[in-house]
């Protein structure tokens, strides 16, 4: 099996950080030291936010610690099976309101999507690969972590560790399928406009 | 002015294209070049999505194609006086509804926030610096852009380009001395927890 596989056939060069991101499911059970684990959520910090409210919280279970099974119970049971063997799970909350003034920040979302843009560049620079997940059990979680749903709402979670395909064996089949399958994209002319939905760029040279 | 004075003050190291990135209001009137742009979205589309359905959707104008002055008034008053010198205004929109089988996408937000955050590292890769803005005239965008509402949403929109703070002198004194002021975020231990939002995770050393 080659990990080139998963290297991003990209029509355009980008930065081998974010070409050479993937989400697999083979993890190894090397540790993630406290340092790297830090920096991680050290990089999301510095994302960007409509008005820099920062509405991210980060819920984080280490393997060993009392908390990584609680936490394991709250993946949906298809993503359990590969998640165990994740030495890192986290769960990703945002705030919903507004601290210093009243109302609901429908940009909380989003911006947890911007600083795990940037958590996810951070992982690929250790070494490290993520596996973001919205196969959740929000109730569940949202109980768990004694989060009031009016304050704070439980979004998605994710793993991470160190890649090891060897371990893809132990993998449902169509799972370790998926670790040799290469990344599929749609067209940059399917997401990317001018004016209008039926206006390419003008600019765009999509055969470089 | 001093461009360092930018440079998060980070408690961790993390990778110089996530400490180096910030959002001025100070852009160079110089165009980014059709390449470059491409790079961008090329970049935003690798992107990792819920069920990699890719919600993403972007609306491109550079300065002197006909629509740019259209897009531009789709910005809130206050950011038009210093977005106007950028050379690319992107409009950003997701796909409301999944394309494969009924129902609403409840990660389309939060992966149009992914897809930025890789987005942000390329152009600082670049050497260019975003803007990101939720201020903007979603109605008016949505009927420019001639989109359902049904099916499409305006969430945010971007502008790109050089920086040149020796034009921060053309700017309202606010934003002047915006361009002049470290970058400011919560505390580490705000952010990140362990089991419960009243447990400091046990591994994080905060004073490393």
């Amino acid at each position: 099996m080659e990990q080139e596989v998963k290297r991003a056939e990209t029509q355009f060069d980008i930065h081998p950080l974010l070409a050479e991101r993937w989400s697999p499911r083979s993890f190894s059970d090397k540790e993630v030291s406290s340092d790297k684990l830090a920096q991680l959520f050290e990089a999301a910090r510095w994302a960007p936010s409509s008005s820099n409210v920062q509405p991210w919280r980060f819920f984080v279970a280490r393997k060993g610690e009392e908390h990584f099974e609680d936490f394991l119970k709250g993946l949906m049971e298809g993503n359990q099976v590969w998640a165990k063997y994740a030495p890192v799970i986290c769960v990703n909350v945002v705030r919903r309101q507004f601290e210093h003034r009243e109302g609901e920040n429908h940009y909380a979302r989003h911006d947890l999507g911007l600083a795990m843009g940037n958590l996810s560049v951070q992982a690929t620079a250790l070494g490290l690969h993520l596996h973001q997940m919205a196969g959740i059990k929000k109730q569940y979680l949202q109980e768990l972590l004694d989060l009031k749903e009016e304050d704070y709402a439980v979004v998605s979670a994710f793993v991470v560790g160190y890649l090891d395909l060897s371990r893809s064996d132990e993998l449902p089949e169509k799972h370790a399928k998926g670790e040799e399958q290469p990344r599929q994209r749609k067209a940059l002319r399917d997401i990317l406009f001018g004016a209008k939905m039926s206006d390419a760029p003008k600019w765009l040279n999509d055969s470089p």
